[in-house]
């Protein structure tokens, strides 16, 4: 099975396109699933109406983009919403981007601690609605404004306090191809979910939109597909890229580059 | 003692002065000590000159920036230099800023065995200068273009390679604030230098000017500081700040303001 038949498309990779829009260029391009994000959801008018967008394109809904953010006010109920989405989605995967420091504070410790509590808080929602927790370690420079937990080690640590089934780790190439410890830390992993996307030079003003499309950079996606495939991991390949030139680019453009991209970069994964 | 009486000035925090213009604002300023770049002192008409600059104002050189770049074509030819130029200077610190993955590479592991190949090469120079070689791990953000040495944990293990008198790390609390494992860490550096920076938000463009003064940003100085004294650093608390907003004030404006940032910032340190 080349990579590219296990493509699923983060729909923020073509940004300007509905999830009814999303889920029909992927129909097209022969790419089996999506994950999703709320807000698209929310303008689909609700998670029915975007399953049945999905379900009409002849697609498989991979995740909801995202809970988390449990050091911001409000969090537990936003994740309990975000819960009860992907499960009216049809999608088992609920991707956790945790949140930075709370306004004002530098204590790190306790905003992980946050993390910890929050997750713990709404374990039984998931269990109850048959959906996973992926916490999403995000690379380092959003470690102040978007997630304390910044590495591989620390999201394994932390989804260890759970059940296995329960609550484990999405490995996103753009976040954790830097780590000196990647691979052993990915060995030991509960693997939910793999991203593929690219380190580019140079970064831009705010750094979020600074990925490219599988291929485009210097992460060593091969090296990352040997190691989630020799974990035991199966599932989809979720091409997930936040940049405005990509953005910019027609969407079916951007499914034929990343289509070429993974199956180009990823190489043949381990067998498990 | 307080934090300031300890302080040294990175030059590149005042980047418009001259070696001899920032020796004279450290003396204005009460500030006993400076770290030095070498194409400051190539202006300054070489290490010699800049040294009797230096000690005109009655102020002593910390360290020189920087050897390193060991995944570059003559790496060791340029680091046998910047050896020969701190013993010049009378520093007997080279801080090392190990160098990114080699153009179009992404080998991250061969990346980093050029690192540690480059410093056992040049091991016996710095030993024979009486000068130590302290790597400074790069934030993350920098790791494909000026530093495969990410964290404290690798550049801890890269050190203990080699003699605890020869090599050891630079902790900079820019790099490294947003680490899981700082504290451990640097319980078992061989920490040879200490510099203090802050994380601010936004990010510019291109990453590397968005520093801030200590105590602008979120990193918890007081903790990193109490962890360093805890590992024995009883040495200089070295500011080093690269943003053009910096930049563009007036060089003793800058050292007031960094005096004022330590001294609230980084509280009182455990006596080791």
């Amino acid at each position: 099975m080349r990579p590219s038949e296990r493509l699923s498309l983060n729909q923020i990779t073509t940004n300007r396109w509905s999830v009814a829009e999303a889920a029909e260029g992927c129909a097209r391009a022969g790419i089996g699933a999506i994950g999703l994000w709320r807000d698209k959801v929310a303008e689909a008018g609700g998670a029915e109406a975007a399953a049945r967008a999905v379900r009409r394109a002849g697609v498989t809904i991979s995740s909801l983009c995202r809970g988390g953010f449990f050091t911001a006010p409000g969090a537990l109920e936003d994740n309990r919403r975000a819960i009860a989405e992907a499960a009216a989605l049809g999608t088992d995967l609920l991707v956790l981007v945790c949140g930075g420091l709370p306004e004002g504070s530098r204590d790190l410790p306790g905003a992980r601690a946050m993390v910890r509590d929050g997750i713990a808080a709404v374990l039984d929602d998931a269990a109850a609605a048959g959906v996973r927790l992926g916490i999403e370690p995000l690379h380092p420079m959003f470690c102040a404004d978007r997630s304390v937990i910044a590495t591989l080690g620390e999201a394994n640590r932390l989804a260890e306090r759970f059940p296995p089934e329960r609550v484990g780790v999405v490995v996103d190439a753009y976040h954790v191809w830097w780590d000196p410890c990647v691979e052993e830390e990915i060995a030991r992993a509960r693997v939910f979910a793999f991203h593929v996307d690219d380190w580019v030079l140079p970064l831009p003003a705010g750094a979020l939109l600074g990925r490219g499309l599988p291929g485009e950079g210097c992460a060593d996606l091969a090296r990352l597909h040997r190691a989630v495939s020799a974990a035991g991991y199966t599932g989809p390949i979720e091409v997930e890229v936040l940049n405005q030139r990509v953005w910019d680019l027609a969407g079916d453009e951007v499914l034929a580059r990343l289509r070429a991209g993974v199956d180009g970069d990823l190489g043949e994964p381990v067998r498990a």
